[in-house]
């Protein structure tokens, strides 16, 4: 059974203050064996077998990639976690250990930074990894910002490695958290499937490792948009991509969003991102099971290196977001 | 020869967009040969030979940790990565890798962005460290948020391991940074040896592992003020410590803030931060040189564990900075 709430109803951080918070916050992270000292000194240590550890950081404002009032803390603790956690999955690895700063108003209900807290380590629970420190502090807006540690047991997938001829292949629902987001900016909370994936995106954290294994020749997580990763991926290979629109089932209730809003609903499935699919290239022959093939990896046309097509010709939509 | 600013002055970081900044910001860090893959990727990949890694993450907000109209961009990148690779140095270890996180309004100046980031690798660089990767968004304020990776060539030195006969004791110069930040928050700009001590720490760095080799029980950095560093040294050793005022030598400019302020010099020493000084307890047999006896570890008294006392009773000043 879950231990009852510490805090009064209401009380903010200022009423419980920072040391009594942390106490609190540091009861709710469980330590996973390799952490030979956890939160409270001014170091975290963590045994590492593997010879290497696969780091990656990110921050979340509010206003900007949250909104309290669009979902509770629990479900920023598991975007936050995601997001992270899906770019230890892009590399082909797992992840082992995280660190998060929150820096919060005075006046942010300290239930807030309790619930983030459990979603946090509960999406970190589905991997095995372990929150080993932090920092909170005050400030003008809520910030969290998440280093994450992991480790590979093959090679890392970089993006760097598509050649002409490979297949551009996607893993894991995509375009339903965008979905989600454009109902929610319009006031409404249904198709609810959709809205909940935005609160809590559901990464492929098992298909990262068996890219890697089947030999993946790049990889990237969708977090900004697929078109926009897609171009990552050519852009650090020197190649071109060019994506098929047939290649993508959409899903009925992105219909429905596409035909209430009058947007096409295949956009969110290419412009949209925070769903924390993989997108991975292979040969033809060795594309694992699960993975749609979405894609062709060509040499640079006249565009140049980097160039993303959609049936050969350039994409006149929103590809992703830019963050000024 | 520095290569010149790639951007026209006063460009924000609108005008220069993510991904024109981040380019520039990645030309600034150099990688170490243990970067085996640096940043650009979804993460970077680390070579760790020593079976371990130790990790702490620290906050900086704009208007509680720094005021741009204080310190330069530069300043605020040195002092930000001091306060990191400080955290590893009071491990007894020694900084290899960061991530650094910046968050900032889309009309802040993109040379302050770039000032900060050489800063930042110019302090990195005094110990050795790579700068491997980053995120980049908007937000109202500057926050900057750190993650350092590191390794100890001994064990880790921790909090809790003081015990009553210890003696405690403190190298490198405190009370420098909190005397510079009351002139600075009365608006004056002098004694500037004050003023440049807050602007820019110099943490002993080679100071940690020589006490861990040295036997240190326990140790801290002082980025809080030292009673409330030691408080937390006899916290987590179930201990209770003793500070002797007569122990500390006062520096002259800081006698000269006093006068003017009105206030006790000594009390910037024993409740100032931001020096990143090391805080230790040893055998009284085993104090390395450099480190200066400034008090002793003791059975807790009634006060209870973790009580610290100055000359043996309460101390009514401020002891340290609270975030909420």
């Amino acid at each position: 059974m879950a231990a009852p709430d510490p805090f009064p109803a209401g009380a903010t951080l200022a009423d419980v203050g920072e040391f009594g918070l942390i106490g609190e916050l540091t009861r709710i992270f469980e330590q996973g064996e390799h952490v030979l000292v956890g939160p409270g000194d001014d170091a975290a240590v963590l045994r590492v077998r593997t010879g290497h550890v696969v780091v990656s950081t990110d921050l979340m404002v509010e206003g900007r990639h949250f909104r309290r009032e669009w979902a509770s803390g629990e479900d920023v603790g598991h975007r936050a976690a995601a997001q992270n956690l899906s770019d230890i999955n892009a590399m082909g690895g797992r992840a082992t250990s995280l660190t998060v700063g929150l820096a919060a108003p005075a006046d942010l209900e300290a239930q807030w930074a309790l619930d983030f807290a459990r979603g946090f380590a509960d999406e970190c629970a589905l991997v095995g990894a372990s929150v080993v420190g932090g920092d909170l502090t005050r400030a003008d807006q809520v910030v969290v910002a998440v280093t994450v540690l992991g480790a590979c047991t093959v090679s890392p997938v970089l993006r760097s490695g598509a050649r002409p001829g490979d297949v551009l292949a996607l893993h894991g629902r995509q375009g339903w958290a965008a979905g989600g987001l454009a109902v929610l900016g319009r006031g409404f909370r249904s198709p609810r499937v959709l809205v909940e994936a935005y609160r809590r995106p559901a990464p492929p954290y098992d298909a990262g490792l068996v890219a890697a294994e089947a030999g993946a020749t790049s990889m990237i997580d969708v977090s900004d948009g697929l078109l926009a990763e897609a171009a990552h991926l050519a852009s650090a290979s020197g190649v071109a991509i060019d994506v098929r629109r047939g290649a993508f089932e959409v899903p009925e209730p992105l219909h429905a969003v596409g035909a209430a809003l009058g947007a096409d609903p295949l956009s969110f499935v290419l412009g949209g991102g925070d769903d924390h699919a993989l997108l991975a290239t292979f040969e033809p022959s060795g594309v694992p099971d699960g993975w749609a093939v979405v894609g062709e990896v060509t040499e640079p046309g006249d565009a140049g290196a980097g160039a993303v097509t959609v049936d050969g010709a350039p994409y006149d939509g929103p590809t992703g977001w830019t963050h000024f």
